[in-house]
């Protein structure tokens, strides 16, 4: 090699530089086309806060530009880079883009109105960007509008970048067992983005579509326009964000609205794929997913179990069943929204919404958490050795969905599901360092991996906010609420040496 | 068939009757042996209670009487039955044995002195027999010689009964990843009895012999008699009852006492298979092996990072080291004594603790919990999968010990650890239910799982006592205590209707 090549030398300076640019110019093209994405959502506060006259439009304006200069900046540098990526390449692209993104949509927080530390502020944007829905701003009422709006379209543009990165990314880096979901094209090869566009375009058109409709019945219902407007996207994304302290407490007197949100966040927490099947295809694909009935039935227990405990407790059943539906849905779908203090009903509540915390929606949809398929591959997995302790010699397969559930998945799922409670563990050790009461940091890190959102406690529970947690509480925060958001082992791969000498 | 016996109807009572004897005659034949043991061991509480003149010598004697009347009756029933068991009777053997051998340890504590409840008593005995160490008992220093012994006998009754159920039964069938230890015979048959019996009789050997050497050393160490007797069995059971409400922390004056204690809890926390092969064989073994280097290296991480906690809040060195110590062991090899209220160090300690509390010690050894092979294995296949993830076409075994880990004993780890959390979610979930906050109810049913013995907060913690729950949790707790102490599957196979359809 160095016979045949004497004048490449790979120590040499200008080879390495030359190596990286190589590497990372194709990540950098395409992450800058997600920044100028963000720049164009940045707009929207923008015009309105002209249009009101709020001097906090400056804000909007400078991160506009700030924004708009690191893509032309990337523009310039790549113009000539041919985008194809490998797998390892495809890795970091996921974690950069998310973290990219989420600092650079922190920056009118900094520079307008609430006037954020660097900490918040991207504690706020994190927290909005991953869907979870935790917040360190009080007073939200008296934001302007559009901090407001800006909140909710954070939430939004993170909840359709879920979508795309579970239906044409993951499958592909096999993460966490979502191979399973890669039914639509059974291989890997570098053309990945043009052939999931169609699928791509097709869900963002139904994700637009069911924020649009939410809009309307919410304003329908009685919430003003901004509040709608805010609201469906939060809901759609199952974000969690809110226009009230109170969170959506503020429509307590207003049942109807509870249960239109209850809706709007299950729709989001549905996977995206069957909505098209159920548009080209058939009819009945959507209540024959195995996962779907999976997650209407965790829905059902938990709910009928919280209204009974509540009637018991001498509360009305229609109260009862509204407040337990809204709750157990928000939690379950990883939204974060509370209509009430549910971790005032007693301690048999509050274990139920810790262990919901942890179960999450189904995969390819806008949630988080452990994911409902994952959840039912694990009980099959179970089944089996129980069959196998009984009947010693006997070989079982695991089917799923009415296919056979690979080793290659079963081992995804397995991983997954260790990492994500190692994960959880290790954030709640170093939380609990940070002097955070044992409920506050155990709660605190599985409400952060999980994209929930409220944790358990007097500071960060449903009533609670974030702001009062230590600033590097807030960090490690932030890097679990990443984390869970790449379903862990994308993030866990770039953190092992293996990686790097690859 | 039934052409060609026409007179065997299996629905005909008398057919029925002698299918199920025919059946449950050689499970019950064998308990009655250990039946029997028990009633020795009745003996010794009954002489030095006669000897001292205490009238509760009376509840020993009567108890003795009940047992020995029991195994009378099943000798004289099964006296032709021949001992030659299938798998599935080794499952219905394993637990049967656990709970009647518990249920007949109780009768003292209700004839004599406590008089307890039977709710009370069955806790306190099924605490015992499986090493647990929770206690409903208070003003234990006032009890007489006899329950003291009592209760120590109790848990090193349970202590060696657990070994042997780790070497000779377990493995056989094949839960929970134990096949991996199945290493002295490669195939299950009718005579596993006769060829484990020489290691069974070493074992026991070791296990006399290092209860004698802790009584011996604790009471040159300034114990009184009694109490180097009883906590000399307590210890090497990794039990951890003590004489005292205090527990180990009568002896905080003594940290000599603590050190020695440490290293007894140590010794019954080791793989006794070791101990054997490092008389027989090799010397090097013991410390070569991954799972004890693994079980020293937990226990080292843990110690100094609480003793470092303990330092920089203005403690002693040389105190924070040995209290660190003590209970870290305590907790790690599941005795459960403690040395002082750990729980009032802070909440970064509280975190530690619980998450020791799930650890164990060694597999074929006293504790209880996870144990260490698993937790190994687990970051093996963890390790594997993130290899898979970065090269994708790659081919992975995982090695432990030296040996090729098969795809049954890691099915198994990962089915043991899921069941593992279930089950204590599931009794963390009810005991919320009857009313128990949180924290308790989380602790409570991690630390009956995993047979540690002291949990979280002001009732069980390690300053409490289990007597105030209510008497339906009491039940609830000695299920799990019994469960965690079978490994879980072996119960679990028991509750499923495939097992009773075989």
């Amino acid at each position: 090699m160095t016979a045949l090549s004497p004048r490449r030398h790979p120590s040499r300076p200008r080879g390495v530089a030359f190596e990286l640019f190589k590497h990372y110019a194709p990540i950098l093209k395409i992450i800058s086309i997600l920044w100028l994405i963000l720049a164009l959502f940045m707009l929207v506060p923008l015009v309105v806060l002209l249009l009101e006259g709020d001097p906090d439009a400056k804000a909007f304006g400078l991160s506009i530009a700030v924004v708009l200069t690191a893509v032309a900046l990337v523009t310039l540098a790549t113009f000539r880079v041919t985008i194809e990526l490998k797998p390892w390449q495809m890795f970091v692209l996921t974690a950069a883009s998310w973290v990219s993104i989420s600092v650079f949509a922190s920056l009118p927080l900094i520079l307008g109105a609430p006037q954020l530390s660097l900490t918040d502020a991207v504690f706020e944007s994190v927290s909005a960007i991953t869907t979870t829905g935790s917040t360190v701003l009080s007073g939200i009422e008296t934001l302007s509008d559009g901090l407001k709006l800006w909140r909710g379209l954070m939430q939004w543009l993170g909840g359709i970048g879920i979508i795309v990165m579970g239906i044409a990314i993951l499958p592909f880096l096999k993460v966490g067992g979502m191979r399973l979901f890669h039914t639509e094209s059974s291989d890997w090869s570098d053309k990945v983005l043009p052939r999931t566009g169609g699928i791509a375009k097709a869900t963002l058109g139904i994700y637009l579509t069911f924020s649009l409709v939410a809009a309307l019945a919410y304003w329908l219902a009685g919430m003003l326009p901004l509040d709608a407007v805010v609201h469906a996207m939060t809901s759609i994304s199952t974000g969690g964000f809110a226009n009230s302290d109170a969170s959506f407490g503020a429509y307590a007197d207003r049942p109807w609205l509870l249960w239109m949100g209850s809706l709007f966040m299950l729709m989001g927490a549905l996977p995206f794929v069957l909505y098209i099947r159920f548009l080209r295809r058939s009819r009945a694909s959507l209540w024959q997913d195995q996962q779907v009935r999976g997650l209407l039935l965790i829905l059902a227990v938990a709910i009928g179990a919280l209204t009974l405990w509540r009637v018991f407790h001498d509360e009305p059943l229609g109260t009862s069943l509204t407040h337990a539906t809204f709750n157990v849905v928000s939690v379950v779908t990883t939204s974060g929204y509370a209509s009430s203090d549910y971790t005032l009903w007693g301690s048999f509540p509050i274990a139920v919404f810790f262990y919901l915390t942890f179960i999450g929606g189904c995969s390819g949809s806008t949630s988080g958490g452990m994911k409902v398929f994952r959840l039912q591959i694990a009980l099959l997995m179970l089944r089996n050795q129980l069959r196998y302790l009984i009947h010693a010699n006997g070989v079982f397969t695991t089917r799923y969905n009415g296919q056979s559930v690979s080793g290659d998945v079963s081992r995804g799922v397995v991983a997954f599901s260790f990492f994500f409670f190692l994960t959880i563990a290790a954030l709640a050790l170093a939380l609990a360092a940070m002097g955070l009461d044992f409920v506050t940091a155990l709660s605190g890190a599985a409400t952060a991996v999980t994209n929930v959102g409220p944790g358990l406690g007097d500071i960060i529970g449903p009533a609670g906010n974030f702001a009062p947690l230590p600033s590097a509480a807030k960090w490690l925060l932030c890097l679990g609420m990443l984390m869970g958001r790449l379903e862990i082992l994308t993030v866990v791969v770039l953190l092992t040496p293996m990686f790097w000498k690859r």
